[in-house]
C-alpha cells in the first residue's frame, strides 16, 4: 500500500502527459529552429501549449514563456526585472512567507544594492497590507507576493495587494509565485494586476524540468539565459519540445470543464481530514480554513513528537509526507513561514505537510487518520523515556 | 523516405533513453528533496547519472552540475565565473567561432564593462595560437574555446590552448563549449587542463531540456539559479529526475565498448561522403578532413544556389539538412563562423550543413548525393532566369 500525500513537494505524471512527451521523443524530434518540416512540425506543440495555457490565464500566447521550471521562473522574474528597471529606482518589496526561490533572488538584489523591505503576515500567514501600503514609495520597483502558501496552503489577498500597488504607482512591477496555485484556482492575472506570474510543470502533474513565467506584453524585464535567440530572445537554448508538450497536456488535463468539480471535492476532503485531526489531541491545524486555503494542503503540528520522526513512521506504514517543504529540505534550519506565523518553536519541529491531489481518496485519509492515532500516543511514550 | 542529416541540430531520442524517463515518470514520481523513500528512489537516479558521466570523463561525480541543457550551461560557465572571480581581473578571453550561447553571454560581459578579446581563426577555423599568447594578461581571467565546430565540424587545439592558458597562469579558468564533441570525443577534462565544460543532452539521443556542466573541484564559480539549495546550493530547482536519468543513459548507450568502432565508422562514411561532394561541380567543402574534424558534420557550399532554396529543394525529397547552425537560425543574418573563416560573402549564403548519427548509412548518403546532383543543375539553371 501506497499513500502519496506529497503532491506540494511533486505530483506523479499524468498517463496522457507521458504518452504526449513519449510521441514527441520518439516521432516529433526535430528543433523548432530547423527550417525544414521536422522543425515546424516541434514548434506546433510549442504554440499548442502556449494556446491552451493562454486560455487557462484569459492572456494573449505571447504572453508564455516557458522554462525550466518554478524555480527559473522565479529567478527571472525577480532579478532580471529589478536588474532592467533599477534606474527608476533599488526599492523591492517581497513577503516574509515567500520560497526560496523567491527569497534567495531578492537576497540577491540585497547584495547588489537594493533596499529590500520585508512584509510581515497574521497567524494564517497572510500579508499585512497596511504594511505594504506603508512600505511603498517613489523608490520602489518590484513587488512580490505568493499566491498560495507552499507550506500551509494560504491564500494571499492577490487581488488587493494588486489593487493597492498599482492605484500607489500603476509602473511598479507585480510579480506573482503561482507554482502551488495554478491548477487550484482559476487566475486572471489581468483582473489581479499581475504582471508576471511563475508556475511549475510538475506540480500539476506535467513533467519535472518544465515551468512558465506569464509576462503581461509590455513589462520591462530581461533574459535570464542567453545565446540562439530562442523564444523572442526572452530565453533562450533548444526548447524542451516535449516537456514543453506535456506541461501544455497537464493544463489541458486540469483546467477541463470538470474543474471546478474537482476542486469542491478536494476542499471536501481537505475538511474531511482536518475535522478528523482535530480529534486527535494535541494536534494544531497551521493556516486557513476551507476556502480561504489552498484545497491540496494541511499543515499540522502534533507537539511533543519531532516532524523527522513522525515522517519516517508513517513512511514505515506507506503513507508519504513532508516536513515543512520538500525545496527546503536541503537547507538545514526551521522553515520560516512557520515562524512567520508566530508557531512556538517546539511546534515548528513537529509540523508535518500532507498535500493531495485529484485523486486523493477519502478512504486513503482515513487510513492515514487512523495510522495517526495508533502512532502518536506510541511515539510520544518513545520520546518520554 | 526520411533521410535526417541534421543531428547536429538534434537528435531522435533513443528508445532506452526514452524507456527510463517514462519509468521515472511513471513509477518513481519522487522528489529528491523528500526525506522518505520516493525521495530516495529518486535521488539515486541521479546518482547513478552522475556515475556514468563522471566515467566517461574520468573525473568525479560532485563535478557533475546537471543543468536545463548546453545553453544554461554555457551561461553559468561564462557570467558566473566572471563574475566571481572579477576582483582578479576584467579580462577575458574568447574564440570568434563560438556558438551563440557563449558569444551572448560574452557579449554580456562586455556591457559589464570586462574586456573582451575575440582570437581569430585561420581558413579551417582553428583559433591562432599566437593571438592567444598575445592576448593574455595579468588581469585575464577567463578563456574559453569550443571543442569541436559546430557550423564546420573543425576542432580546436583544445589541448594546446590549455597548456598555454595554465603554463601562462594557472589561475586562469578554462572554460570548453564540448555540445558537438561529447559523445564523438573521449575528453578528459583533467588531461586537457579543462576547468569547465558544457554539454548538451540532446545533441546525444538524450532528452531535451537536458545538460550538464563539468566543474573541475575548487573552481570559483557562483550559481545562476538560485532557490531551494539542489545540487549544492550550485542550481536550485527540483531537479528533472526523469530527464537526468535519460541523458545518464545516453551517455553510457554511446560510450560503450564498440564506441570506437561507431566512430571509425562515421569517420568513414564522412569521407566516403565528402568524396562524392567532391564530384559534383562547384563545391566548397568547408573545415577540415579527416580526424581534424568531428566525425559527424560536413559543411559544403554551392556556389550559385541560396542555401535556403537548396534546404527546402531536398526537404521535398525526405532530406533534412540545416542551413549554418539551427541555433542561429532565429537571428537573421550570415553565420559569423563562416564569415571568421574567410569564406566569401557569396558562398557563404550558399553553404548547407549535413550532420550524422551513428543510425546514418551509406545508402543514406547515397540518395542524397543523388539527389544533389540531380537538384543542383536545375537550382542554377532557374535562378538564371
Amino acid at each position: 500500500m501506497e499513500i502519496y500525500l506529497d503532491n506540494s513537494a511533486t505530483t506523479k505524471c499524468a498517463e496522457e502527459v507521458i504518452d504526449i512527451v513519449v510521441k514527441v521523443m520518439r516521432e516529433d524530434y526535430g528543433n523548432p529552429s530547423s527550417k525544414h518540416i521536422k522543425g515546424v512540425e516541434a514548434e506546433k506543440y510549442i504554440k499548442e501549449a502556449a494556446a491552451i495555457i493562454a486560455k487557462s490565464l484569459k492572456c494573449q500566447e505571447k504572453e508564455i514563456l516557458f522554462t525550466s521550471g518554478g524555480t527559473e521562473s522565479n529567478n527571472m522574474a525577480i532579478i532580471e526585472t529589478a536588474l532592467a528597471n533599477q534606474r527608476r529606482g533599488k526599492h523591492v518589496i517581497v513577503s516574509s512567507v515567500e520560497h526560496s526561490s523567491v527569497k534567495e533572488p531578492f537576497n540577491y538584489l540585497e547584495e547588489q544594492g537594493f533596499r529590500v523591505t520585508y512584509l510581515p503576515v497574521d497567524r494564517q500567514g497572510h500579508v499585512s497590507l497596511e504594511a505594504l501600503k506603508e512600505a511603498l514609495c517613489d523608490e520602489t520597483i518590484l513587488v512580490s507576493v505568493m499566491y498560495a502558501n507552499n507550506e500551509i496552503g494560504t491564500i494571499e489577498p492577490i487581488q488587493e495587494i494588486g489593487e493597492i500597488v498599482k492605484k500607489f504607482n500603476p509602473d511598479i512591477i507585480y510579480h506573482v509565485d503561482a507554482i502551488q496555485a495554478y491548477g487550484k484556482f482559476k487566475i486572471i492575472p489581468k483582473k489581479l494586476n499581475i504582471d508576471l506570474l511563475s508556475v511549475s510543470g510538475h506540480k500539476i502533474h506535467g513533467p519535472k524540468g518544465t515551468g512558465f513565467l506569464y509576462i503581461k506584453e509590455k513589462t520591462k524585464i530581461k533574459p535570464l539565459i542567453l545565446g540562439g535567440g530562442q523564444q523572442k530572445a526572452m530565453r533562450s537554448g533548444t526548447e524542451n519540445v516535449p516537456g514543453i508538450a506535456g506541461l501544455g497536456k497537464a493544463a489541458e488535463l486540469i483546467y477541463d470543464n470538470k474543474f471546478d468539480e474537482k476542486i469542491n471535492k478536494m476542499y471536501e476532503l481537505r475538511n474531511y481530514f482536518i475535522n478528523g485531526l482535530k480529534k486527535i489531541s494535541d494536534v494544531t491545524i497551521n493556516g486557513c480554513e476551507d476556502r480561504e486555503s489552498a484545497p491540496h494542503v494541511v499543515s499540522a503540528s502534533f507537539a511533543g513528537i519531532k516532524s523527522e520522526v513522525l515522517l519516517h513512521a508513517l513512511e514505515d506504514k506507506g503513507i508519504y509526507v513532508s516536513s515543512g517543504s520538500a525545496c527546503s529540505s536541503n537547507r538545514p534550519g526551521l522553515s520560516s513561514t512557520l515562524r512567520a506565523i508566530g508557531l512556538p518553536e517546539e511546534l515548528q519541529d513537529a509540523t508535518i505537510r500532507f498535500s493531495f491531489c485529484f485523486d486523493t481518496t477519502k478512504e486513503e485519509l482515513d487510513i492515514t487518520l487512523q495510522t495517526l492515532k495508533e502512532l502518536l500516543p506510541v511515539l510520544r511514550k518513545y520520546k518520554r523515556h
